[in-house]
């Protein structure tokens, strides 16, 4: 059994750089995607659905997105690329949507400094955050065939595929999740119905449970003795090695300057914190945001576009005090922001039960780190929402303690049930002040913050003086050597020295990269006094809260969220955007296909629309009124503007609502205005229809 | 002398697939920084100058946009990379605004259909495209110190430098562009006053004006003719060499799958046109958008923004049926649009003299080679404008014929005067039917439109019958070699070969493939005739425009336009950017610092803007309300607000232009509708200052 479940993980909170810190991960750059055994726990979600609570056929809606270009595989006529797509003009204006809402939400109303950092990244930079090492999956490859498995998929899909032959050997009702059959009829032997021993099967769930936790050697004992080979052939396959996600190249024409493509935009921010903070003008705390795109090389990427090649991030790094407990000035405005949590005391108990609370009482009962992390988390939650996903579909999932950095104080990923499980959509780190810390050891770079201490801090501490004309002739070319030793000394050793000094008159030391590696001090030479030194600036590494977005994710799951299907003649499919999010907000439909009669009124109509940033599509094709309306519910396009011969008499105008396929009638001038309060969100439909009186003709089929 | 100057390409356009059309150009993808030589020619342009005219000081400008953080070299606490940059949050802004405006201005006003490409590009494609085996610069490598050099920049350095020598040794004055002097100094030897013969000059200075067009081993012959070696060591160098400038990556574990980074966004558009002519449900003409990053592993960037390894590319490719002479619907919107242009005609003649006409004219005249081409040289010149570009430093450039790709028909750059000189901004190019047709025949797939014909077209021509019950026991196994070789008989040989079967009763042909190379087929086994064929659809490949936009090239060049210093106690940077496209919008000033009575109104004024979408900063430090101003100034906001001890008692408030340093004073509704109205282009300060009381107090310094 499963002690938790957990979504695909954006993956570099995993990243470990001390050694030994979090047993077992170290690797594991990306998680494996046992979400898609998710829903299984838990039953009350064992079926993915649609808005209004059908069950959601996956391939029928992947066909109805890919039909209306949400998204395409990328170079498909060269026969594509796997984990690579492109968007199509309503997925672009989806994605742009969901940025600039971002940007609203985000940027602007808390007033980040926005950056644009590069993609191409020196070697040395991601040496230093510790991506070059550890950023990494397992693989195993067949040496007979060349070809490669992700050693912990592959683990996972032979034992899986082995209990569901024990289960059709025991007569029990088999699960299928269509997308993994078909992959593994592509390239698996059919699954045997097999019966397996009772404890076989006990010992193949718990491996499973774990999967996310076996190292590569690990993976390579499960391998050998589970007799695991290629699916295909039967081949036997080489012991996992490790493969590093970044896409690597070289910049500049000597290729000695090696480069990687960045697989978050977060280094690239925090090697801009000094600069920032001057533009800040040293006022702490503030924060940094990128939106752009970064690169993971995926042994074998699946599920569509939820574990891609290159995909695009919004991060912000926001800097905090870490003395005085990480408070937040505007706790207060989310406090009252009830969460679906699922934290990790939970999980440990082996449970997924959600509990639901205030942001303010999950702060005040330690569940969440810190004020600033559960503000984040709130204005995650509020930022969702917006977007249009389904509250019943979210929850926000901690990390447990291994599968953090060992650097990082807390995380929580806000999670969204999709068909394929639940899917990490966000992840809200506390990164502590590590990545800074580790920088500024490498380069030198100042990347601290200065102030000026409002009360001077005096230090009490043992202080070491030096006769500097005494000391030259006496230790010659090794007296900088041993200054540099002294001055090293810490605290306790100075003061045991002082009592050497004036015990016997003199000190002796121990100095790598003298002579003899030791030196003998008299007391003409030094001296060593407590006294008290007053300090007036303090100097201190901020912290790092890490909220980092993965757009795609994002836009995919609330494709599923607001996707249903109508129930008539035949199914047809919508997506209930909400309408500032809609990639287009409204279609213009001349009743009658080209008509000259109406179309300088669609023209019009376009073109005022469109003054008023209102984005619009005239379809004037020679379908019915109603196959043109199906097709773009099908795009999510919230209202439709019907010109028909009556228009050209009175300029009155047909408006229909998407969901409700409702219609109400007025003039130009009013349809516009009460299109604009749709879209700007300060009006509902039922309002409008409040207001305008109905129409009542059907649609035509 | 040259014969004209040029900007720094964007490069592409000079892309040849085929060889022996471009002669000279093959490996240019980028062209040479002639321009910074450019002012030179045109006495009128000789020194570059701010908005307001004074000469424009560069090292001061960068400073300033560096100090406020417009760009800053990326990875810099790394010692920085060359060629790559960040935007810190002014620059990153601006980006914004341009990217939003161009939305608007183009892919809304247009209804283009946008879509959004990966930057990784397998192998294959670029292949196609021609981009693998063409797209480098030529470079030479000296073998001692394994220093790499651009063959071009060298040349052109080396004789530039001993120009100038001569020009020392004759007494002449010496002009000193500063940055090149700088990279000078870093890496070669000082400038020998050597005097020169004067046909020395001469042939120097035909060489430099032609320096675009030599080759790999034409820059190779000058090298060992001039006798021109590593600067700074005096090493002999290498024989040029071909650097390809696409960064080259592997996709997937197997490191089979080879890669590169775009060079351009415009490859993934062509490959989703069969999917996009869908999507606009067949009908043409339509155009794809995309906004995204592009790379060139450039062999040694300088200049700045202008030539980096990484750039926004913002691109449209317009496709139009080839036949009817490319007209365009839209084109009488913009036919009195006035130009400034310089010809092909003129630029051979050795001029540089513009002619300033309007888009009918030079569409009518030829000059320009089609509507739609001309429609869109317009609306890049209207959307130039829009972002607040001087039209007094704009000009369209035509590509002379050795510079264009050989499939284009025609080709203009928007080009922007800088203190670089003239730089490509945006390249405007009849692409033909180039790329669908590679694409379509390297992969089969269908990349062109099939449409009803309105008229059945009736084509007489030669048609084969062949008797396919006695064709197959006559060939056996070499019947269907024999079949396919006969369908692709062209009409000609057709026609012939029906003579011949009249006559002889039999025909010969050559069938490679078959044993003997030769079969004879007689009568009663095939049958020529000419018959009427009707055909009922018409199938053609669309031609390509496209327009491509440099967005970080005409960022930097916006910001030298709209730059000027106003004079005062101190000479103060200033930045006119227009409302729409500035940065940030309007900066909150309270009187006194942090005084806690203007704390609340601050906060609120700030609030109300963001809701009205108006993006603000507070500068609540301690300098003065001037010096606080005044760094805005650099910052580019255009209207400020001050909240002072009166605001406290009546909610009114001064705002300010940051123009004309003029301040007006009114309630806060007022105020705030005021500045609405201005960001939103409606009304200009003049009319604002019209409209509501003058303030008179000096600001503070």
């Amino acid at each position: 059994m499963r002690h938790w479940s957990k979504g695909i993980r954006l993956g570099r909170t995993t990243l470990a750089p001390g050694p030994a810190t979090i047993p077992h991960r170290y690797f594991s750059a990306t998680a494996p995607q046992n979400n898609l055994q998710a829903p299984k726990l838990d039953p009350t979600m064992a079926t993915s659905t649609t808005k209004t609570g059908q069950p959601l056929d996956r391939p029928v809606l992947d066909s109805m997105l890919r039909r209306r270009m949400f998204y395409t595989p990328a170079f498909e006529v060269y026969g594509g690329v796997s984990g690579l797509y492109d968007y199509g003009p309503p997925g672009c204006s989806l994605q742009a949507n969901i940025i600039e809402t971002w940007r609203k939400h985000f940027v602007l109303e808390e007033d980040m400094l926005e950056v644009d950092c590069t993609m191409l990244t020196p070697h040395e930079v991601l040496k230093t955050s510790g991506h070059v090492e550890k950023f990494a999956d397992w693989m195993c490859k067949d040496p007979k065939t060349g070809e490669i498995f992700r050693a912990d998929h592959l683990v996972e899909e032979v034992l899986e595929s082995r209990l569901k032959g024990d289960k059709e050997a025991r007569g029990q009702k088999v699960e299928i999740d269509e997308e993994k059959e078909a992959k593994r009829k592509k390239k698996a032997k059919d699954i045997k119905a097999l019966k397996l021993d009772d404890s076989v099967v006990k010992e193949y769930e718990e491996i499973l449970a774990k999967i996310d936790n076996y190292d590569g050697g690990e993976l390579g004992l499960l391998i050998t003795k589970y007799n695991i080979t290629n699916p295909t052939t039967g081949g036997n396959l080489e012991p996992p090695v490790a493969f590093n996600l970044m896409f690597q190249t070289s910049i500049g024409p000597s290729s000695n300057l090696a480069g990687y493509l960045r697989p978050e935009t977060a280094q690239g921010q925090f090697l801009t914190f000094q600069k920032l903070l001057d533009f800040n003008q040293q006022s702490m705390p503030f924060a940094s945001a990128c939106i752009g795109k970064s690169f993971r090389n995926e042994i074998s990427p699946r599920a569509g576009l939820l574990r891609v090649r290159e995909f695009l991030m919004a991060e912000i790094e926001h800097y905090v005090d870490p003395e005085g407990g990480k408070k937040h000035p505007r706790f207060d405005e989310v406090a009252d922001v009830k969460l679906v949590l699922l934290d990790r005391k939970v999980q440990l108990s082996g449970s997924t039960n959600t509990t639901e609370m205030t942001i303010g009482e999950a702060v005040k009962s330690g569940t969440v780190d810190s004020e600033t992390l559960g503000y984040f988390i709130a204005r995650i939650h509020l930022f969702l929402l917006r977007l249009g996903t389904d509250p019943k579909k979210m929850r926000f999932r901690q990390h447990m303690a291994n599968e953090m950095a060992h650097y990082a104080a807390d995380c929580w990923d806000a999670e969204l049930l999709t068909s394929y499980g639940w899917i990490e959509c966000v992840g809200c780190a506390d990164r502590s002040a590590y990545d800074l810390t580790v920088h500024t050891r490498k380069t030198g770079a100042p990347l601290f913050v200065r102030e000026t201490r409002n009360e001077p801090l005096k230090i009490e501490e043992w202080q070491v003086d030096i006769d500097k004309k005494k000391f030259g002739p006496r230790f010659k070319k090794e007296g900088k050597t041993v200054e540099a030793a002294i001055e090293a000394l810490d605290q306790e050793i100075r003061e045991k020295l002082s009592l050497d000094l004036e015990k016997n008159g003199k000190i002796e030391l121990e100095v790598p990269g003298t002579e003899t590696g030791k030196v003998a001090i008299d007391k003409d030479l030094i001296k060593i006094e407590k006294r008290t030194r007053t300090e007036h600036t303090r100097e201190y590494t901020p912290n790092v809260i890490e909220p980092a977005f993965g757009i795609g994710r994002i836009l995919y799951s609330l494709m599923e969220h607001v996707y249903w299907s109508r129930e008539g003649a035949e199914e047809r499919g919508v997506l209930s955007f909400p309408p500032p999010i809609a990639p287009t907000k409204v279609l213009l439909v001349p009743l009658s296909g080209g008509h000259p009669d109406l179309k300088p009124l669609v023209k019009r109509l376009s073109q005022k629309l469109r003054r008023l940033g209102i984005s619009n599509r005239v379809d004037d094709s020679g379908a019915s009124i109603g196959k043109r309306y199906s097709r773009n519910d099908e795009l999510g396009t919230p209202l439709g503007i019907t010109v028909d011969f009556q228009s050209v008499h009175d300029n009155s105008y047909t408006l229909r609502d998407r969901d409700s396929t409702k219609q109400v009638r007025s003039d130009e001038d009013t349809i516009c205005r009460a299109i604009q309060s749709l879209i700007e969100g300060q009006k509902t439909w039922a309002d409008v229809q409040k207001e305008l009186p109905e129409f009542t003709q059907q649609e035509l089929d």
